[in-house]
């Protein structure tokens, strides 16, 4: 409230790339654990302060969370969407399971809500897994972060910041960016409130999505799966590591609220 | 079409703020040398293979872009708009003038489409501007990134690239990234057909957003406007920086080709 200075967020940051020495194919005991390993064994460094970013894969895959559709039975929903979308059933089974809310289909891909935002597919993945399989959103994601970052600082000696990050693409651009899944110990959504220009930008500046920022930041050095870069370490973001475990209130914002969703679902009338 | 290999982006990235002296509040004779002049005093060097991202706003004041709402006239449509939306009809006539689409309106905001995508009022800006004075969005990007890019190599002794930035905010997620208005000399959107995992990744992997998550890159080192750091370099994104004029054929998707836009106006039915 009131006219608070507005921080200063990082002067220089520096964003690697972290190469693994095999891809992950199957469920590791401890997804932490095994990040730590893989880190140590690349040669990047992770001191305290800075953040790891990991592919949402990757981990996913590291909890086992690869299914094989012919071991699913889709209900009578899921096989409605299909049918209408030009999909197969088990896979939109899937994709209603892991979602909180259908939205849509378009061009064969099942839109639902999840709390990382609207999603294709619910964020399954079909890409790189033997026949018939598919590789699901990490559990617990956020639950997961904290777990990775406890793991991270026992070697870092001292507090990081860890992001599990996906791509999504922004409305009517083509391409896609990186997004934050989920973070731990890393001031995900910088609340800007109270900062002296805020009007007329209520919207689109009170918050800053610093999470995703540093996701997409990432994004550019890691692969998508095939270059085994599925990891960063991004450093130089200071204050922003805050030792803090977050939820996925901080970023999730409802249809009701979505400037995007009231707009396009037509507001006007 | 076929097997081409992926290609590495980069291994390390190296973001920079760059501090210049003095807000721009008003035109300047060229924008160009202008940051090339405000680059040179920052001490930030720009070196061949380097992408200087500039704010879209910073741009748009160098180019005169700042109008006072006074001056302008509202038309009908702007009049019915404003009532309905609850916002000024002289702003809602300046976000019509700006887009080629209007959208819909929400929590006060007019949602319209431009080329580079959905915008809360046509990117158009209110804050820190003289009472009554809106800043617009630059005009002719691609070539005024172009016109930069020129100025900034002669500099710079070799290739460069440049984004001109602005923040956009994810569908149902809280907080703003950075979205490239236009770039020039940089490979923004990366074609990845023809890569070995095309299978149900149509949408989601098929292209990569390189311009996007520069500018999201970018805009954790840079202000939005208070902090005097309207500029960031981004060092190492290799053979991504092309000496080559772009345009926002590549980037754009129209509304009937957006996943969002599709499955939120209802596909099904």
């Amino acid at each position: 409230m009131g006219t608070e200075p507005r921080r200063a967020i990082a002067t220089e940051l520096r964003v690697r790339g972290v190469a693994v020495r095999a891809p992950l194919t199957s469920r590791v005991g401890d997804i932490g654990s095994h990040i730590a390993s893989e880190l140590a064994a690349s040669g990047v460094g992770l001191r305290r302060g800075d953040v790891l970013v990991v592919s949402s894969k990757y981990v996913a895959i590291g909890q086992g969370r690869v299914y094989h559709l012919e071991a699913v039975s889709a209900l009578g929903d899921a096989r409605a969407i299909a049918l209408e979308a030009g999909s197969q059933p088990e896979f939109v089974e899937l994709a209603l399971r892991e979602s909180s809310r259908f939205l849509g289909h378009a061009l064969g891909i099942v839109i639902t809500a999840r709390p990382e935002g609207i999603t294709p597919n619910s964020s399954i993945d079909r890409s790189n897994a033997p026949g018939g399989a598919v590789v699901l959103p990490p559990s617990r994601p956020f639950r997961t972060a904290d777990e990775i970052r406890w793991k991270l600082e026992r070697a870092a000696d001292g507090p990081v910041g860890v992001v599990i990050a996906d791509s999504r693409v922004l409305p009517m651009r083509r391409g896609t960016v990186g997004v934050a899944v989920a973070y731990s110990g890393l001031e995900g959504v910088l609340d800007e409130r109270g900062s002296p220009d805020i009007f007329g930008r209520r919207l689109r500046h009170t918050y800053r999505a610093i999470a995703d920022g540093v996701a997409s930041a990432a994004e550019l050095v890691m692969g998508e799966s095939g270059e085994m870069t599925p990891m960063a370490v991004v450093s130089g973001l200071g204050d922003l590591v805050d030792a803090v475990a977050h939820s996925s209130r901080e970023t999730y914002v409802s249809p009701s609220e979505c400037l995007y969703f009231r707009a396009i679902s037509g507001s006007r009338g």
